[in-house]
């Protein structure tokens, strides 16, 4: 799987004409343009890598004779230490291109690794792990991909490609039924339609009328059990809301299908990866 | 303070266009375009808040009509509960901005609200917080914003605006006298030249040569207090690399000027802002 | 419904910096500043009037003095002769707007229209009409917002937000079996997946491993009945390719769920729209 | 002759991003990355194909490594079941680039067939076919190159590079001669002026005043030759508006030297072609 | 005549992003936001304003509650010490716009200036001085409509709007009189020809063969007479290549149509106006 | 040194784009795409070339085929006569990119000739020309490239990267001493903080307060010379306004350290190269 060629080409380019006005001051008069080097990308902790290919494009748009070797593809685990690309041509080129490389990288496997270690924490329910649009502003293309990456699933894309009904809706149509009832007869046949509950009851009726999926939103695990029996399969059930590391498997092992976690995306840690120029 | 609102329009538009392809299937067929209704930004935490215009104007672009009242300004310190923003307008309005308001504000005030806390660590020291380039793409103007709001400071804002000697160019050059003697040579008297050293020797090097600002590149905070008595004033003096909230304040108490920290812009926690639509 | 007012404004300033390199030659030169006139934008033909908010938007763009009517809404049945929307401003504003705003409107009230019509044809049975993928290049937000605003639904609005399993990958993955199962796996709850069949054969295979929706491609009306009667209503079946104005209605008779029609989009006849002005 | 590779570029690439927002995740989850396959855009009707390299294009801007072979030209002849162009390379990049590689050399296939189609109606008479501004938002560079390949002649490119003076203009400078006398003392010596008419006074007029061409706006066969005996070769005549199937013909026999066509750009019907991928 | 407000805007908007990355550092901690004052743009030197519209449109870019008035429109001679904009609003704003509104007055101002000083030269004959495609990257509509406003022509706007057979073109197509037959075959009737011409020979072959422009490229004011009058009217005469401000007058005096002058856009003189700020 | 590639392929697109709206329609109907050619730029006067690999890339952004030889490098000295790049490839390549390349490599070649000129008038003195920010809309980048390629210096890039204290600022403030004493407060480490004095006494107090850089305004020669005693090295000082050619030297002589002119970049004269095609 890749993120689409043309998105990544145009992110970089706004990450590099932001680093680079017209010239990088310290390398275009201390490296001779004949000098060529090598550089290594290295891992410094352990989890999961995303984004060397993009990485490498970074040094590609700013030199297309850089060639490299990818010693760690996307979704790989890695240890400290690990070598995750390696790179040859010129210097100047490499280090015009190392902030930029890393601050991909590091950001988009900071997000897988935290997809796997959240997966990992709830290994061996029925749940998966899935984001949300809590996502910044021009990565969102990045940043999901780099969820799948990390093994967890991405929720709707954008407030376009599938419903998420929220208490304002509700009200607006009086009430779940009607709401879910108009949806179904406005939207196409490839539009899944969620509704968002914060009790029982809004989930009973949100099941008689066939909401595809149905958001537990700020629920206890408990409740979340119960809810989990009552549905008995009918929809999908995600829990969303106040989810911590703490409180994650046992909101697992309610039984919900989908726990989305914002955090994936919109608190993310960098993940440490250092260039070494040679 | 205000940043560029050229940019802002355009990082805002960025994200309106990847959150909405053409429709909000949910509001645009559940809410009628007659409908008015409030909305409030209100603060989950304690911190500071960034970004409290930006996300006005992402209503504001949706729709030119909504009224909105700022409630906090960029800089101020909330208190969970606190109200930041308040809106009024039409629903549907309220209801498509949302999300993209709040991954804004989350974002910058996240990164406001560190930059608070490192400064308070180090208070009564003569050290300064500063940030990097390790900023997120397309985002470094507002992510360097916000670390002045915050009340930290920003490094160079990218490779054109000064010069940072590292190894490399210093191999290059032939030695540190050798690369500052050039770069000084070349160099505008705008732009200021920083060293990266590791050790004294070349911290003295780098005195005797009079670069503007010295790093101190993974020192220990004994180290950096014998670099900052033999540097006596003469340059400049930045901590960086492996700076922990354990370290931070032995590092700001060694008597350097500048301790400069990625995770300001490269791990952002998100600060919980949720908004009530009435 | 309305289409996101930030891809809008985008269209339309393509379209003007196509049709005004610096200046109007004609009108810059003829028509004096001070004069002022109105325009009437009127429906030429019988049909669905679709982008008036986006013609008035035109004028709007060209200048924010513009006063104007809108006499017909998106969606609007509209006879030969109705006024579909009033405009008073400046007459140089009037003519070097009149031709882009028909443009636009032509196209999409062509869409809707279109998209009407078909749904009349089929009116009474079971059937919906369906948009495709096959939309001109910029232009998919505003063509998928005229076929709903016609009536009829859209299909998937691009490659990442529902899987369409076609004979390569059912070669790829060995069979629609294992296609289906892999994509179940790994793609999240939001996401639908459709498995193009081309016989009896591949349905039931495709029944069987649960494809949300399964694609009847280019099969009989006949076929088509027994396909229905296989399914039982265990998926929904989109009927497709080849078919004709004069086998619609047989194709919405044999019971299929969706019927889509890539004409919809990739073959628009322009509804006649002519723009007066005083 | 061929479109400038920079425009065909972006409007590929807009093509492209709005197909894929991050990724294919039927594609990108079924076909190995390691599979190769063939390609072949072949013709299911007869007509004039366009757009050929551009098609070819699209799959080496999703991966440069595709290799292709042209079958068949822009401008050349195809019949039901031609080979147009054959393509080799990843499986996965011609699946990606499918659709839209079809999307524009269908809608250029389309133009190019009407415009010889209406080239071919007046063979033998004076009339050449003119394409007009009525074209689709973003595509007009494309739409009007597909015109000239069909072997139909473009009109004026925009508002910009040629005057015509409508009854507005006309009124606004008080007569045709006023207004053509002031664009004349205005405009530069490679603009042509271009008047409006709707009768023979206002014709006579027109040519007194020595315009380039005159349009004959909406007048019978009669009229216009009538139109053409008055002028006799002092003026270019074009004939526009109401012309059908039907009357085309017969408008072109009346001698007018041009007639110009909205339908070519603005109700274009793709041409139909297929890909087979093996 | 005003230039597209569109692309007008776009230019803004680039010069303002490239001085402001997020924000002006002197002026955002020194001028408190409540802080409103006057401007002034006073002209330094005698000559032709343009561009008054744009530089009140940077402020109002920056603000949208700047208020102002024009002094002096596009096109007004101005005197030293001319008021030409007078501004109200935002002392902050004021000074954020001043350097670009500078830039752009003065740029446009200057081509202006040269333009009436150069028309001032051949006053009384029969020429017209007109520009050429010698213009500055992404400025040449506002080079264009400089041109204009000081009253001299527009030559064509660029390669796709009129035809200028050189003789590389001239040996492809084996001779002048293939070139332009070749030309007037496939070209529109809004196309003109321009043919360059370096002795009588070519200028009588093109002649013959009924150019519509002919270029008498670096010839003498004496050929150029003998060129005029061989012509008789038959073509438009243009003279092109080595004029300088002593040789203009003579060249004009030849007889010629017109007289291009890259010197217009391609070596700007920008002309001196200050702007005030109290 | 090299201006970022990928603002320089932004810039060239753009002049393309404005350039060539679909088609040249003289090269693409003359020139058959089998023919190739050598084209050569040659100086037809003596300066300083620059922007040779920037005249390059504009060829090969039309056809990547197309092979060159770069025969002087940006910085060199060149003569009349000299052969400044060589070209082959496709004839109507050349051709098409001709006038952008020649547009581009003059006008920075310009800057980069006025540069060594003013830094020639100056040799022996201590003094350094500077630049300044009145550059034109979107050329900054090049523009301030061709200066440093000239042997002169850039001054602050744009208002975010360093700090110029003017009249309004200190009113705002309430002198010079707050001003400063606010900003080095305020700002990050990296950020020079100049100030602009019309008098010795304004020069005083901002040597006092330790303005890193104090620009002398509009103030004689020997005024300068007062200054530069009373400043003793404590300051840099920077000359700018009213500076003429005739002025230039003795302004120089009394001992500023910097000269900045706005000239080099506001009102630059092309250097004059032609391109011969073959």
């Amino acid at each position: 799987m890749m993120p689409n060629k043309i998105y990544v080409d145009k992110i970089i380019k706004t990450a590099l004409l932001e680093d680079i006005n017209y010239c990088d001051v310290t390398t275009d008069y201390l490296i001779p343009d004949s000098r060529y080097g090598s550089g290594r990308l290295v891992s410094k902790a352990d989890g999961v890598v995303c984004g060397v290919n993009i990485a490498a494009r970074v040094f590609e748009l700013i030199d297309d004779k850089i060639e490299y070797e990818i010693k760690k593809y996307d979704g790989d685990d890695v240890k400290k230490g690990d070598e995750i690309l390696s790179l040859h041509g010129k210097t100047a080129a490499l280090l015009k291109g190392e902030r930029t490389a890393l601050n991909l990288i590091q950001h988009l496997s900071g997000i897988a690794t935290a997809a796997r270690r959240y997966t990992k924490i709830i290994e061996g329910t029925n749940a998966t792990i899935a984001d949300t649009r809590k996502t910044l502003p021009g990565l969102r293309p990045l940043q999901k991909y780099a969820v799948m990456v990390g093994g967890a699933k991405n929720h709707r894309y954008n407030l376009s490609d599938a419903a998420m009904i929220k208490d304002n809706h509700i009200d607006a149509a009086g009430g779940i039924t009607n709401a879910v009832t108009i949806l179904r007869e406005k939207l196409g046949h490839m539009t899944k339609i969620e509704v968002e509950t914060r009790n029982l009851d809004e989930l009973k009726e949100a099941l008689e009328v066939k909401a595809d999926i149905i958001m537990l939103d700020n629920m206890s695990p408990e409740l979340m059990k119960k809810a989990v029996e009552i549905t008995g399969g009918r929809a999908v059930l995600e829990a969303s809301g106040g989810i911590t590391d703490e409180t994650l498997r046992s909101v697992a092992e309610s039984g919900v299908d989908i726990i989305s976690i914002g955090a994936l995306t919109h608190s993310v840690k960098a993940f440490d990866i250092s260039m070494y120029i040679k």
